[in-house]
C-alpha cells in the first residue's frame, strides 16, 4: 500500500515537472488512474515534501518549485537509466553508514543509497566524528561485489578517484587526493569517505561507502579547528552548486564501472590515482598510533598502502596512519 | 538485579561444589549473605538448569549431579583465571556467529564467549548449512584485534592450529587441517571455523570466530549426504570426550597466545600450519566459482591462499574455492 502511494505520488510529481503550464485534475485523475480526491491527495503530500504547487480554479495544479533536498524523486532524475538498488531517505539521521549497514544486514539490494540532509553522528575514519551541517552531501552506498577480503582495498582506490572527479567536474576546479582517500581543494579538506564492510575472509557480505561532500553550506558551520583544514564548495566558489547532480554523479559512476574497476582496469585506477595524489613525492609525516615517521611518500602499493622512504633510509608500508606534509 | 541473582546463583553452586558431604541451608544463608528463602530460590534454580540437588531434612543440600551442559557456569571452572569477556548460553540458537555478531555490534567485549547446545541454522563457509545437533560444541568468540583488515587472515591460521591441536589432545589421535580451515580425523571432517568480520579497510571492528566440533553425537544425527565427508570424535573414540573442556582449552588458548601470535609468533603458526595440512604435497582438484582447476598444492602465502602449481604449468593463487585431494 504505501509503496503503491509513493509510486503514484512521484508519477503525479512527473506529470507535473514535464508540464509547462498548470494540470487539470480531470488530467492528472485519469493518467494516474486514481480519483480526483486521491490525485489531492498526492498533491497535499509533495506540498509536505517541500514542492511548491499551486491549485488554480478551473486549471488544475502548477508546480512552481521543488525543495533543495536529496529526495529519491529528486535523485531518480539524475540517476542512469536502470539504476539497481533502492534510495532511501531522512531529512535528519545518526550516520548514513550506520543505517546503510542495518539495511545491507536486512537484505537490501547492491548500490542502494542512504542520504540524509544532516547527520547527527557523521563518523570519519577511525571513529572519529564527521560534522554534516544541512546543506552538504551526506550519503551511503551499499556494496555487494563478489570477492575476498583481501580485493577489498580497491573500492578504496576507485572511491576516491571518483569522487575526486566527480568534484572536480562540479566546480570546475583542480582536485586532489590525501593519502587514504581525503578529497581536497588547495590546502583544504572538501570531500571525505569512509569505507566499512562485513566479510567472511574469502567473501564479502556487503561493503558500505559512506561519502560526505562539504558542499552548499559556509564554513562557519563547521567547528573553529575544523575550519582550519577544512573548505566548502560554497566557499571557494562563492555559489552552490547542484547537490543532485554531483550525488547521482558519483553514484552513477559505481553502477557503471565499479565492476571492470575492480578487474581489468584497476591498474588504470592505481595509475590516475597516482595522478591526483598531493602526497606522492613529498616530504611526509606519519603518524602511526604513538609513533611518528619522516620521510618521503614514495608510491601506494596494490593494496593502497603508502610507501615511504624514511629519513632513517629503511622503506616501509603504512597500512594507516595520518600524513602531513612538510614544509622545507 | 538478574546479575546479582546469578552471581549469588553461581557462587551456591561452587559451595555445592567444593562440598562432598550436604551443606546446610544456615550455612549457605550465611556465606552467600542472603536469607534462608533466598537459598531456596537458587537451589530451585539450578535444579532448572539440570542439577540434580538432594534437599536431606536437617541436613541440607547435596549436589547429586551437574548436567551434560555447557553452561557459564560450568565453563568458568575451565577457563584460566582471569579469562576476560562474557559467556552466553543458550539451548537451541539460530548460529551462534549471528548472534555474536549482534552482541559484538552491542560493544560486548573481546574474548566473550557466545556457546549454544544445538544450531538451528548454523552456517558454514559461503553460507553453506552445518548441521549443528546436540552433543556437538558449537560456539563464537567475539575477538577485537587491533589491527587493520590486510591482517585478518592470520586469525583463520592461528585458529586452524589452535583447533587441530585441541580435538588431537582431547582424543588422543592426530589431526590435520584440509586448506583452508577444515579439521580432519582421517579423511573425514570432524571440525569447522567461520570467520567473520566487521571493518574499516584499516581498522578492525570486531571479529567473530566461529567453531563446530562433532562431539558427543552418532554420525546418523547428520544428512547421509553430510556422513560421507564427516565424523564424531564419539564415532571415532567410542565415547563421549569433555565437551567443556575441549572448548574451555580453545578459549584459553585465544586469551593466552592469540596476541603473540597476530605479532612476533605468526611465522611460527604458519610453520605449524605446514605440518598439520592434509593438503600440501597433494595433488589437488581446486573449484573456484564454475572453474574446476588441477595441479599439486605447493604451499600456503602468508595471508593464507593456496598455491598451486598447476597441471597446465602455470603457478596460481587461490584465495578461496574448494579442495578435493586427487587420488592417483
Amino acid at each position: 500500500m504505501a509503496d503503491l502511494f509513493k509510486e503514484k505520488k512521484e508519477k503525479g510529481l512527473s506529470i507535473l515537472k514535464a508540464s509547462a503550464s498548470s494540470v487539470s485534475g480531470e488530467e492528472m485523475s485519469k493518467e494516474l488512474s486514481v480519483s480526483r480526491a486521491a490525485v489531492w491527495k498526492y498533491i497535499e503530500a509533495l506540498r509536505k515534501d517541500g514542492y511548491e504547487i499551486e491549485g488554480i480554479s478551473n486549471q488544475g495544479y502548477l508546480l512552481k518549485s521543488s525543495p533543495d533536498l536529496l529526495l529519491p524523486m529528486e535523485l531518480k532524475e539524475n540517476l542512469s537509466s536502470g539504476y539497481p538498488g533502492e534510495i532511501y531517505w531522512q531529512r535528519d539521521i545518526g550516520s548514513t553508514n550506520d543505517e546503510a549497514k542495518r539495511l545491507a544486514r536486512l537484505g537490501t539490494p547492491g548500490y542502494s543509497l542512504v542520504v540524509a540532509e544532516e547527520q547527527a553522528g557523521g563518523r570519519g575514519r577511525r571513529g572519529r566524528s564527521w560534522q554534516s551541517p544541512a546543506g552538504g552531501i551526506w550519503f551511503s552506498l551499499i556494496l555487494r561485489p563478489d570477492f575476498g577480503i583481501s580485493q577489498a582495498s580497491r573500492i578504496s582506490i576507485f572511491t576516491a578517484v571518483v569522487l575526486a572527479e566527480a568534484i572536480a567536474l562540479a566546480c570546475g576546479m583542480k582536485t586532489g587526493i590525501k593519502w587514504p582517500n581525503d578529497i581536497f581543494l588547495g590546502s583544504k579538506k572538501v570531500g571525505g569517505i569512509l569505507i566499512e564492510l562485513s566479510a567472511e575472509l574469502e567473501r564479502v557480505n556487503f561493503i558500505v561507502v559512506g561519502i560526505g561532500i562539504n558542499a552548499n553550506f559556509a564554513p562557519d558551520h563547521l567547528d573553529p579547528e575544523v575550519q582550519e583544514t577544512a573548505t566548502t564548495l560554497l566557499e571557494v566558489l562563492g555559489r552552490p552548486i547542484d547537490r543532485k547532480e554531483l550525488l547521482a554523479k558519483v553514484a552513477n559512476r559505481f553502477y557503471e564501472d565499479l565492476e571492470s574497476a575492480l578487474s581489468d582496469r584497476y591498474e588504470r585506477y592505481m595509475i590516475r590515482w597516482r595522478e591526483l595524489s598531493i602526497v606522492l613525492g613529498k616530504s611526509v609525516r606519519i603518524s602511526e598510533g604513538d609513533k611518528i615517521f619522516s620521510g618521503k611518500a614514495i608510491d601506494i602499493a596494490e593494496n593502497g598502502a603508502l610507501i615511504v622512504d624514511l629519513d632513517s633510509g629503511d622503506r616501509r608500508l603504512f597500512d594507516s596512519g595520518e600524513v602531513t606534509l612538510r614544509l622545507r
